[in-house]
């Protein structure tokens, strides 16, 4: 994400709003759009700062598209150009050869007026942007791209249990999801208190759910529990302290924090987190709320491999699939940004 | 306190510094300073917010002073002109007749330049400031208010114990008390780290002091404990998120949670404690670190009156002596600015 809500874009105005994708296209089997589904045809644009591009790199992982759909990781520090390529050799993408992703929008719309967001999906023999809608890239990796996905990769979006799980993601996306960043970049004492009652009541709902089941909806990993994955695993780094989420730690919750590091420790979920990105990103761009820049040394990041004990509610991860196998080497998180043990 | 320390005193400059107390005179047994112990002459000014006028609060009811040393309570919020009696009927301390402590300030030495701070105690009868030194204050309550002391009113600053208790204090202050501030207050990224890895650094080795022993020196309460309770009340409210302390929150770490419910339920300690005044004062007054003045909601305050079973490492809280009686009536934190259960 980005658009409309970083630095101190939500902050100051009445209400934090959050932009809704301008660019809604969307990449098919079909290619009704303009875009099928093309292996090697598309890059895939994320920061691993962000909570909604992360959802398409877990996405990616768990359905093996990481060959079919490479991908260009953004510096988490956004300047006033927004996201850059500033890790790759002379900050530019090696395959798009653009220094900001800005340069891919420009390409699709001449001056277009809204922000620049991940996750987004650019075409690359036209250096087009296709599409930076969050809510729906991540569905159409499961239904649409299903030609491209590896042997074995889990049905992420089952169609008997769309409506449940369309339900428990609007729910999330509400309260937690979107909540937290309310919370964050409230403008004023009742907003803010609003929004982080609205997290924890939802979070407490969440917990008494997951005290029975293993994953939100079904027996299997959906799209529902990447969408809160990306949420929890940033919550005690930033959204506890740097947006005041802070009635308790996800880590001071049991069944919470046994679903997260159950989660953290299936392949394709914990292996794209970088801990670093993340704090550095939260803490040194939103300079509304943290004015320093100054990035907490917490919180302790041991215990994230801990035994969770989850597999005793049940359940089978991947269904009548199987795990993704090791990340590619190139797109590894290198140690020092995860946790220690 | 307040002088130096509050709003962007601090902050900014290239290293926090803590001011030093301008006004050192001694209240004493001999009034060997012109100001000799004597019952219904002086005020204590504090705020309940302040954990250095903290120390005075918790002193005080330990001992027995309550009637001997009334007290003034100044509003969490200061304004430009600092602590103020805007919680009094026409914002104005009924005794002294002020509405700023600076007038005190102002009627011991004119046109001192230096800041104002709590804890304060005055003289009533010429409304002059005799101290400021929140240093020496509560060492004066426990060594030279002892005519006046309750029957059964402990040894806080035993004589064989005082080499040991004041190197205990010496450490404390420097990582612990003072350290949460210069993690706070720091002006850039390496300043906050080591003040933040001192903070722990000091908080792990009395963790391992603390599993043996119920109290820091000794076996009974002593000065020692009363410096490290005032901040370790605070931590989680506002040590953890808004100073950035956030390796771990207290309520993680077995042994000090315990040591400071222990303490929290001991009477003398938990009922000089309003949650309400430390989270507005720390949120709304440091606008240099939270520019939006907001509140957290958090901590959840459950669980303070939990067991703590401290008692099965022996100790004896007051010696030879007793627990202080019930809180004055006219001294009691609202029951909705402490934790509910």
């Amino acid at each position: 994400m980005g658009a409309g809500e970083d630095g101190n874009a939500g902050y100051g105005q009445k209400r934090f709003r959050r932009s809704k994708s301008h660019f809604a296209d969307r990449i098919t089997a079909d290619g009704r759009d303009g875009w099928p589904v093309e292996a090697g045809r598309y890059r895939l644009v994320v920061s691993r700062a962000c909570p909604w591009a992360s959802r398409a790199l877990v996405s990616r992982r768990l359905l093996g598209l990481e060959e079919a759909l490479p991908l260009a990781v953004a510096d988490p520090i956004q300047d006033d150009r927004s996201w850059r390529f500033t890790l790759d050799p002379d900050g530019r993408d090696p395959v798009l050869g653009i220094r900001y992703l800005s340069e891919a929008y420009d390409r699709r719309e001449s001056d277009y007026p809204g922000g620049v967001s991940v996750p987004a999906i650019v075409d690359v023999p036209s250096g087009k942007l296709v599409t930076n809608d969050y809510q729906r890239i991540t569905l159409d990796f499961a239904t649409e791209w299903t030609a491209l996905h590896r042997e074995g990769a889990p049905d992420l979006y089952p169609r008997a249990l769309r409506e449940e799980i369309d339900k428990v993601m609007a729910e999330v996306y509400e309260d937690v999801n979107n909540g937290v960043y309310r919370a964050g970049f409230a403008a004023d004492q009742e907003e803010y208190d609003a929004a982080c009652a609205g997290v924890f009541w939802r979070l407490d709902l969440l917990a008494t759910r997951l005290a029975r089941q293993r994953y939100l909806v079904g027996d299997t990993i959906t799209e529902a529990d990447i969408r809160l994955f990306t949420t929890l695993v940033r919550f005690d780094a930033v959204y506890h302290g740097h947006f005041k989420c802070n009635r308790w730690k996800l880590a001071e919750n049991e069944v919470l924090w046994a679903y997260l590091r159950d989660l953290y420790q299936t392949p394709g979920f914990g292996d794209t987190v970088d801990f670093d990105h993340i704090k550095r990103h939260y803490y040194q761009v939103h300079t509304g709320i943290n004015p320093t820049g100054i990035v907490p040394i917490g919180p302790d990041l041991s215990g994230w491999s801990a035994p969770h004990h989850r597999e005793e509610l049940g359940g089978r991860p991947f269904g009548d699939g199987t795990p993704p196998g090791p990340v590619p080497a190139a797109e590894a998180v290198p140690a020092h940004h995860r946790p220690s043990c």
